[in-house]
């Protein structure tokens, strides 16, 4: 085996030997990755190989989408071994993904308790805290003392995600506030737990959306939040690394509908050509029909075409520009809003802001060209480039911010306002100003 | 107060008391959110009515221009007990912000201690493993039991900016590996660190990357991750809170890129409409330069346009598509390299597959645009538009998914290829696609 050769190659030779080589020589995280981007019957060939532990640990590494193809591919017998050792929170995030047939497979196989923790889980909303929360968690009474309360995280922690944050309830299974373990174990053994809990600390309901309780635990910089059900009384613990994931993922759905393509499942090299297609097509063909707009402005002007051509020079130029400045205003504002910076009532704010931006982007523009214009096509085009210049760049700008803004305020996903479609408005708007420039200035 | 009124309108209004009842009613991240919405000169106002304690909690949630402003403003008493306080990693990361005046006046106030460890991290690189990290640390001997390094927990604990994860060292203060606290807690008393420590636990050097210690921290779900210098001994931990920030300040970044603008420091809304022009000038620019080119493509063919002047008029139609679908292929490939999905050696097999891609694409538009187009401007001018779509298409996604992957192999931030650059550069390269078919369809 050379240091070259990826799990990948070693399985196309059909090398038993190598790949368990490679494995025993590689971390879970980056095994799990090479499997990610093998498809779904090839990636269970080296997954058979790992033992036990590494297999879980490899498992859970890897995406929903890739868990289920691993999972198709194992006798029963493995398959509920590798289910029953997840913790409960993964095993209901990869089953509210996966056919019914499949989640009943696994369901089928766990244990009374953990099919019933499972279960509990997927009956939040999708989306939601609940889904993604640890119901395991080590729960302490108000009036124990620091000696006492470590006893009950030694008796009961084993089976918890997490003992760094310690939910304390009073006696109706309230939460009152948390303990870090931190405390606890610095504290006298003699100090209290109503001594030291925090109960300014934020919570979060299990139907609340998880990507605001993630951004929460962002912005407070905390490990775990208090999870509680509509009476108070916790119901389970939202940790960093589950946070962290979800951040990611809707960064990353984010990034996919700004270019105006839905975002897909999985790796982005074991996606296939036609899932690629199929999640930007529906969009791409949305803007063309849109353009199509650009198409009868431009037969409305087509008088004013025939007579000066020259005008279709800057067609391309003109749009081309405007349709960037509207895409990084757009941009600006749709990052601005996902984490938190600009709210739904800064609208006309915003507005005004970006339209003066806008402004001055375009008086720079509109110089330059004004003065290349002039040797090149002469004083009357330039003239016209120059001022469509100014408008259509304080136009694109104030268009850019309003749309995700307006979004946000009609309860949209902002970051479907993606730069395509300020664009493709932009597009269309753009010329009207172009060609009502040009009948003014020429006096057509 | 209303429930209504803001620390703004408070401020406004000059209410003293106002300001110190709200403050008083939220919590320090949301106080923290409201300073970074004022421009630096007031923000310090309603920040001298806080508390000492409050005032630090407050403090360490804003942004280092936002911190800056806020010292501005202070009397050295007030500056010394505030950065005093402050976790060496989070002060290092302001001063490595701010001028030199400021970070001396700072480093000016601490106790030796505490100047030597933010010296120390000043020392690494901007933007390294070294500048974040936390140089305070519990380190464990391997052969202690656990309950003699439960002491040295308690004793060395209070110091330290975490005790999740103890980092265990041998003699010459090589980093052997790790021990989790919960491992240590949930020990037998007689157990030993040797048996409980993680030696295959993942470690960076000082001087790598911030942004690529944390994604490999978000990849194997590792609360703090250990630091090592040239020879493998322990200089501290990179702990999750600041992982999770870099991460996000990273994607900030790229989104910011992506749109062809720079990214700026600090809140949006305290950005001057001069700062947000500034950013996104340079790109407009070149853009707009580079759309010249689309220009003289058109001057070319300016025989062809003034024989045939319906070809104009799908003109920011197919310019528009091509951009839309280059954009779409170079946004999922600079998330994909981002992430990790994707590496600079797939150029070949990320090229094929987005070939492909813009072909299925590219053949679905020219179909619909065919049957259309047949109604509006005749079979020959439809017949081309159809042609180019499907040549621009494909070649779009071809150029934009080409254009991140050979930047990251010339080792060039793929983020720096944004959208706005494909789109740009596809326009020209699309015309020229478009007006070679006309040619070639009706004989010119």
């Amino acid at each position: 085996m050379t240091d070259e050769e990826g799990l990948a190659d070693l399985l196309e030779r059909n090398d038993l030997r190598g790949m368990q080589d490679w494995m025993d020589q590689h971390p879970p995280y980056v095994i799990a990755d090479e499997l990610a981007r093998m498809d779904g019957v090839t990636s269970v060939v080296p997954f058979r190989l790992l033992g036990k532990d590494r297999a879980l640990a490899v498992f859970e590494e890897l995406e929903p989408v890739d868990q289920q193809a691993i999972l198709a591919g194992l006798r029963d017998q493995a398959l509920r071994d590798l289910v029953e050792e997840m913790d409960p929170d993964d095993r209901a995030r990869m089953l509210g993904e996966a056919p019914a047939k499949v989640a009943k497979r696994v369901l089928a196989g766990l244990s009374p308790r953990e099919r019933q923790m499972t279960a509990a889980l997927l009956g939040y909303p999708e989306g939601s805290v609940g889904r993604i929360m640890t119901p395991e968690t080590v729960a302490l009474g108000l009036n124990l003392t620091a000696e006492d309360a470590l006893r009950v995280v030694r008796d009961k922690g084993p089976d918890a995600e997490t003992i760094y944050t310690l939910p304390v309830v009073d006696v109706g299974r309230r939460l009152v506030g948390v303990v870090e373990l931190r405390e606890l174990v610095l504290s006298r053994p003699e100090g209290t737990v109503s001594g030291l809990v925090d109960t300014e600390v934020p919570r979060v309901r299990a139907t609340d959306p998880a990507e605001d309780a993630a951004r929460l635990m962002r912005e407070t910089n905390i490990l775990d939040l208090p999870v509680v059900d509509s009476e108070g009384r916790l119901v389970g613990l939202l940790t960093i690394d589950d946070a962290v994931e979800v951040i990611e993922a809707a960064d990353t759905e984010d990034v996919a509908r700004q270019s105006g393509a839905s975002p897909w499942q999985g790796h982005y090299m074991s996606a296939s050509v036609w899932q690629l297609a199929r999640a930007r097509a529906p969009w791409l063909l949305v803007l063309m029909v849109a353009a199509v707009l650009t198409v009868n402005v431009l037969q409305v002007f087509e008088a004013t075409l025939a007579e000066v051509t020259a005008l279709a020079l800057f067609i391309p130029l003109l749009v081309g520009t405007g349709g960037n400045a509207g895409a990084q205003a757009a941009t600006a504002a749709v990052r601005a809003i996902a984490v938190g910076e600009v709210r739904g009532s800064d609208l006309v704010r915003v507005v005004w802001r970006e339209c003066r931006v806008g402004l001055a982007l375009g008086g720079m523009l509109a110089l330059i060209g004004l003065v290349v214009g002039v040797f090149v096509v002469g004083g009357s085009i330039a003239l016209i480039v120059g001022l469509s210049l100014v408008a259509i760049c304080a136009w694109a700008a104030t268009v850019g911010a309003t749309m995700p803004l307006l979004a946000k305020r009609l309860r949209i996903d902002p970051a479907v306002v993606s730069a395509p479609m300020v664009t493709t408005f932009v597009d269309a708007t753009g010329l009207m100003i172009y060609f009502l420039t040009a009948r003014a200035v020429l006096g057509l």
